[in-house]
């Protein structure tokens, strides 16, 4: 039985407001857990099943961390998910820390991006592009939001996201700035500079009218039939594949 | 005010048995609902508030179909969205039509996708892509599902799907066909003939093995980074961006 201020505590992290001032958030299912445990967050609390417990033994071997035995009814009734048969880990949020990009590295910049599911897409997308840093504005969504964290399917534990106004992020940058716009130059034309910046705009305003005069190649994504846009994630996949066909990194 | 018989036929077809025995469906606000009205379905009765209505005008006029005014929150209350300020109209099914590619086409084919926001997530990138016409397996989430057209953003309207059994399907098709796999080859290296179909497969599961013997060309997106997978409606995005590189249609 969990106890009633674990319970309350629990359902506090579902709120931005209490994840802040706890400095913690919840990571929940098998595959998050998984991958959180054997990152570099740390771990303040491990809720998990049985069977759980018995097939990670030799991931929970030498962890220091409180680990509570639960039911898999408990951890549906405590989480986000629907259904949880296998763990919930209460986790320490990282510092938010500048992140710049170096040699031949891109990062993704994020602007407005509202949606948490579509956030913890894009950090998949950047994880599976093997691009590191995401730069977020202010007004984005919650990385630690729980379908952030569920929608990165585990990638949120090897991508760094950085907080920021983009105004002065951008208009420090030593880098080329790529924005997708609708009206921009055919990314399958796009010549891409070894490192730089790619910016993505708001699910349904795009790119901030501040942030244009920032941007020093507007890029667009070619359409061939009716649809007016395509979603944000898909977007942003679309051009890092793009960027990766003319600079692959491994 | 709405009549309880027509409330009662609204909330049956949040259900897929009912849809299917009423062939009929939901669309819901504004966007989807004046796609719908300009296209090609049958509209059976049209709930709409007032503002919604003055807006609309030119493409109400010479409807013939009923329309009952209805305020945000009558709305709201019957259909499936959170909220909901604008319309919802009832929608005739069309028949399940075979569908094959012809000249220099493409069409897209779904194996057993499942979840509805995935399946309208990839009608709406087919409708960028210029590709209409959209095989799912009998397995696959229903089409007329209301996540599934909200998901669509509109491009239900433009894009033709038919369900039916794959190995029946792929077994007589005529052009080859492009299977997405993790360990196909390199879809930046991949020459696309000019008419064939794209198989993408399950969510967790990939394509069925017994589809696998009808594949002619396994491809995959290349990873750069450590993410497992993407998900399915980013995958097609970035093998459409693919294809439409090498045979752009417009």
């Amino acid at each position: 039985m969990i106890s009633k201020s674990i319970v309350k505590f629990i359902k506090s992290l579902q709120i931005k407001k209490y994840r802040k001032q706890e400095q913690a958030f919840l990571v929940e299912g098998a595959k998050s857990v998984t991958e959180v445990i054997q990152s570099d967050y740390r771990i303040k609390k491990l809720l998990a099943t049985e069977p759980f417990l018995q097939e990670n033994q030799d991931i929970l071997a030498h962890k220091s961390f409180e680990i509570l035995p639960v039911n898999e009814k408990e951890l549906s009734t405590l989480g986000t998910f629907k259904s949880n048969n296998a763990a919930m880990a209460i986790t320490e949020m990282k510092p938010n820390i500048v992140l710049t990009v170096t040699g031949k590295e891109y990062g993704l910049v994020l602007d407005d991006v509202r949606d948490p599911g579509n956030l913890g897409t894009i950090i998949r997308i950047a994880d599976w592009y093997g691009i590191k840093k995401i730069i977020c504005s202010n007004t984005c969504a919650d990385v630690y939001n729980p379908k952030t964290i569920s929608a990165s399917m585990g990638s949120f534990c090897r991508i760094e996201v950085f907080f920021t106004d983009l105004v002065d992020y951008l208009s420090k940058a030593d880098c080329p700035v790529f924005g997708a716009f609708l009206e921009g130059k055919n990314v399958h034309q796009t010549q891409f500079s070894k490192r730089g910046l790619i910016l993505m705009g708001n699910e349904s305003k795009g790119i901030s009218a501040n942030l244009e005069p920032l941007v020093n190649h507007k890029i667009s994504i070619p359409r061939f039939g009716e649809a007016e846009s395509l979603n944000v994630g898909v977007a942003t996949a679309v051009i890092c594949d793009n960027l990766r066909r003319e600079f692959p990194i491994n």
